[in-house]
């Protein structure tokens, strides 16, 4: 190599170098408080990033999605996969505290991250690998005491046919990797067996079909040495997908009480900090069973923004920070609307009619920024609060609608 | 060269060149919203790109202090001079809508991305011309009919004399560039007009010292085809800079009610659109003087994050994107209460204690991300909030100041 080629490339490498050593720097210099790596970059990212910034915490996220949401309101995003050691790696480098903000994140590696890193993970990587297997998740829950929908693991057709037997219709699921309705296939008839187990196309677990009155969400935080529960919230799905939380949820004190009591049991039995959302049935009996838990902050959690006096967002980075944890009181009821893409096909997204929306007073927008709209993709949410007048939670939800209605997605130029 | 080499340099050149590509494609093309350059970057510049992200709009800062304290929840830090073409141009280039965060923006640069770039400044760069000459300030606002402390041009000590001698005691102000008390010096004695004017060291205007009930502050907002304004605070100030904002004042309403329409008066006279902070004088007659007017969102201001339906940060983005402004109520009593760094000389940062202040319900902290401490350096803030509970204003302000006084930022084995 001749001289003048040797002296680029170290200049090159020497560049890279002090590159380096300046971002490691940087990260870890801040008041008060300590770098938060979090696996995973999306719209939750976006938020907790949103949240630890008057904190005065710094974020970094892992994501494989160049620019994902979170990117732009993170100190650094690093473009790797799940389950890519080398990301891990460098994540802990970076961060002081790792947690995760989707269920993908690989269970092995986080454990890698305590044990060679000694950077702690919140909640522990042992929680997520119980939540993650639905089928494991719900024996834990009734091994603890604690009421589920019955249910079978089925691994055949014929274990299948005997579920629906016995609790005659069933949700088939996936034991791991479904969300928002994906992984998730209601089945009545024993013909169509055989075509549910198929397109779970994995191990799967079946659960009685549960009539329920409504369903509940309680966002529950474990700190470092205390647990708070957030008010109730009332969800409401569409083809599995949660569309709308009312806060406070529209039934019984009573029954409330009796959810975030459950949340707290649920609790008992999972380790980390961390901010779990706990999904239950309020059955027309008037029972309360667990439907299904998140080791992470939740959808049915963000009315916390403007409705509660702390987040689930800051109250997760409190807790795993092991800072106290925040006052739970609801500021006013509120109804929180998901905005999902209203497109038929995956396109750029080019929102429209953005000012309806902006001109209802009252009415609070997040956005994801998500540039590709695809079919019933959540590109963000907008939260109504009462704010001290006299509105009922009926009619914030009727505002609600209506803002959702007038938004849309498609580029009326890309036909 | 040798054909290596060539092939090195070309890489390199393709590289920067794809990077540049990329860069500009990503931020244009976010949903909803445009991308907002901000000329600063320290804590409103911060509290600006918190309010942006919700509302899905991408930030660029230009600000010369390398990982400024909104770098790491901005898209991209431009480094660069408050007056340095070449970062105006950058920023122009990658940004929809430029706006200000800081008097010390170069109003011909400004200018010129307007001229040259065809991006819009907001508010307009002729207005901050106007408001940071302090004289021409005070001229252009007496013109218009409104009422302002009498004031005087000085150059000379004999012009201060007389000044003190029509007025007695005497604000002498720098005419540019003071800020948190920089800047201004009250003077009585004529024996000390030379002093002061030497400390001024540059183009200086003397007020009649205003003997005050309070002071009073207005958030007043230019949107696009609408004026709004935010419910009036009190300040506190001590030694020049501002401790606590009380919110609402505590005075009558009909005062409030005449302030508000003050501040109307005065952005009538004000081009572009955008959050200005009018300080006022309620004197002891009953009179209501305005003191000084920023051409951004103020300090003055920070309650509205918790205290207001819609922030100042949140009010300014809606305003100079074009979108309708947000709603304004007070959502209940608020005092906002700075930080300031206690430390003796300017050090590492280091926060103690920070626990306590966590642990005091309805109270928000909100960090700058400051590494260095210096004496009396606004470190953050903290919110405190009635939030629906029967507390009186003096005792959130004692609250508020309980938890200042809990907070250090020296370290401890740093001596």
């Amino acid at each position: 190599m001749a001289q003048k080629e040797k002296d680029i490339c170290e200049t090159l490498f020497m560049a890279i170098f002090i590159h380096q050593i300046l971002e490691h720097t940087d990260v870890s210099s801040r008041i008060p408080g300590p770098t938060v790596g979090i696996v995973g970059g999306g719209q939750l990212g976006r938020m907790l990033a949103e949240a630890a910034a008057p904190l005065g915490v710094d974020v970094i996220v892992l994501d494989p999605t160049p620019d994902c949401p979170a990117a732009p309101v993170s100190r650094k995003q690093i473009v790797g996969e799940f389950d890519e050691k080398r990301a891990f790696d460098q994540l802990s480098s970076l961060a002081d505290i790792v947690t995760f903000e989707i269920e993908l994140a690989d269970t092995a590696l986080l454990t890698h991250v305590e044990q060679t890193h000694d950077v702690t993970v919140h909640p522990a990587p042992a929680t997520l690998a119980l939540i993650e297997d639905k089928l494991e998740q719900k024996r834990s829950l009734e091994a603890a005491g604690i009421a589920v929908p019955s249910f079978r693991e089925v691994d055949t057709v014929a274990e299948l046919q005997q579920a629906l037997a016995e609790f005659g219709s069933v949700m088939l699921k996936a034991r791991t990797g479904g969300y928002d309705g994906r992984g998730n296939v209601p089945v009545t008839d024993p013909d169509d067996a055989s075509t549910a187990l198929e397109s779970i196309a994995g191990p799967a677990m079946a659960e009685e079909f549960i009539e329920f009155e409504r369903e509940l969400s309680v966002i529950a935080i474990q700190g470092a040495d205390s647990v708070r529960t957030l008010p109730v919230g009332e969800n409401i799905h569409q083809a599995e997908i949660l569309r709308e939380t009312v806060v406070p949820a529209r039934t019984d004190e009573t029954i409330q009480e009796r959810a975030k009591e459950i949340a707290r049991e649920v609790l008992a039995e999972l380790d980390g900090r961390g901010v779990f959302g706990i999904e239950l049935f309020e059955t027309t009996s008037g029972e309360i069973l667990v439907n299904e838990i998140a080791p992470r902050p939740h959808n049915s959690g963000h009315w916390s923004i403007e409705g509660a006096v702390t987040s689930q967002f800051e109250q997760h980075i409190r807790a795993i920070v092991g800072w106290p944890l925040g006052e739970t009181s609801l500021l006013c009821p509120t109804v929180m609307c998901n905005l999902l893409a209203t497109v038929e096909e995956t396109c750029s997204a080019r929102l429209q009619d953005v000012e309806t929306l902006l001109e209802q007073p009252y009415c609070a927008p997040h956005w994801y920024g998500k540039d590709e709209a695809r079919p019933l993709r959540k590109m963000g949410h907008v939260t109504l609060t009462a704010s001290g007048r006299d509105i009922s939670r009926n009619e914030l939800l009727a505002q609600a609608r209506d803002v959702r209605e007038a938004v849309s997605f498609e580029d009326p130029t890309s036909a």
